[in-house]
């Protein structure tokens, strides 16, 4: 099925100077049918060249200053993006700003833990939360579920699937990512539960395992089709998405 | 089936001055199969009266200080614990202590996430990790797997099932916490993953709803019928329920 997001005016991705982020950009802002409004946040948007070299070429690309981790830095970028997306509301947040920090049974540590579960997992709670009114907006302007109305996808990971820890599954040793990936599973469900009869769609996505700065590079996958293949994914969302957890390729995970 | 914790010689509670982790306390200090060392500890042992009473009462029963939230404490309680048990090492370490903070997607703050985290999430596996030269020393001197052996059981909740959060399951609203027990409950694989092949068995177990401060007035289960279910499902446990989330009455439950 061909990706078709020409019923989404605008996007919201966080984490968007480098790797899955940067190239989800980078893809929506070049394709045919892309949505009007792309907005980029990083914490520190100027400080990659690509991303300002993309909002200084591609119209309707704006870069916001946005660190998730920050309650201060959120309501900046919400008041930002309020002026950018005006009374059309804001149809998608990617929440896909995220760390991993190395961590095995012997080197795992109680600040790794807690500094993980804060980006990874409480950090796109906050910042959907903010954010809500904008996506509320948009879905009081549409029917059905999907892109075209409102969506909240959290970049998950396979890695934090708890079905999928074990065996083989449990080989890539990674405490404090997994924990913090499988917490933020769950605050997909939550925010699904209640997010839903609002007509907003929330759904976690797996983007495989790809060749970034974070996955290193014996990963699988090279950023280019791990992205083609998330931007189809979400193109063709629907209700029977809402709650789910997919790969970049469409497939259910467990949880 | 009946219970028999005989082959279990020690057997360690974390938060045992109040609800679940006192019951499991009384219960298994008056069984006639009980383990011959039970060891109650809690942030202040001095402050509960029952505590104390059962420890001054019952030969084998051990008061410890331990706050799990610092290191500092388990470190203590290492030691000390370590003096208790000594060459025979430590066969049971049950991971009870928990906090609620009640919180629905309006009124969920990053302090509460955070501290529900540390306590329900982290301090199991900080605790975990602390005690498991305790637990290698008891799973050195037996085979198969089991309460005659080594395990680390951790006590979880049906909130933290990702699949169970939807639909009816979802009515209950408590971010902080489901959030952390779904974590909690990724600790536990990751900790099987890791302890299996040293005969520690691992699993997460549902208490049920239960009558005490956390559950409330209005929980289904008194927590004498809890806490009983509980050990008969501790005292069958076997190599199959290692990594499973099971509930009072045995049964499985989905991540």
């Amino acid at each position: 099925m061909t990706a078709s997001l020409t019923k989404c005016k605008s996007v919201l991705i966080t984490g968007s100077s480098r790797g899955i982020g940067l190239q989800l950009l980078k893809q929506l802002a070049k394709s045919t049918d892309r949505p009007a409004t792309i907005i980029a946040t990083a914490r520190n948007p100027t400080g990659s060249k690509e991303l300002q070299e993309l909002s200084n070429t591609c119209p309707g690309v704006y870069t916001v200053t946005l660190d998730t981790d920050s309650q201060q830095s959120i309501s900046s970028a919400l008041k930002e993006v309020q002026s950018i997306v005006g009374s059309k509301g804001l149809n998608c947040l990617i929440n896909n700003a995220a760390i991993n920090i190395s961590t095995d049974i012997d080197t795992v540590t109680p600040e790794a833990m807690m500094k993980t579960f804060q980006t990874n997992s409480v950090a796109p709670l906050f910042v959907t939360k903010a954010f809500l009114p904008l996506l509320q907006t948009a879905a009081g302007q549409s029917t059905g579920m999907g892109m075209h109305r409102a969506a909240v996808i959290n970049i998950s990971s396979i890695l934090g699937s708890i079905t999928y820890t074990r065996g083989e599954g449990a080989n890539f040793k990674s405490y404090a990512y997994r924990i913090s990936k499988a917490a933020l599973n769950m605050v997909t469900r939550c925010l699904a539960a209640d997010l839903g009869s609002h007509g907003i769609l929330c759904m976690a996505l797996h983007p495989g395992w790809v060749k970034t700065d974070m996955g290193g590079p014996l990963a699988e996958l090279t950023v280019e089709d791990s992205v083609s293949g998330l931007l189809t994914v979400l193109s063709n969302l629907t209700d029977n998405d809402h709650g789910e957890f997919k790969d970049y390729r469409g497939n259910n995970i467990p949880w």
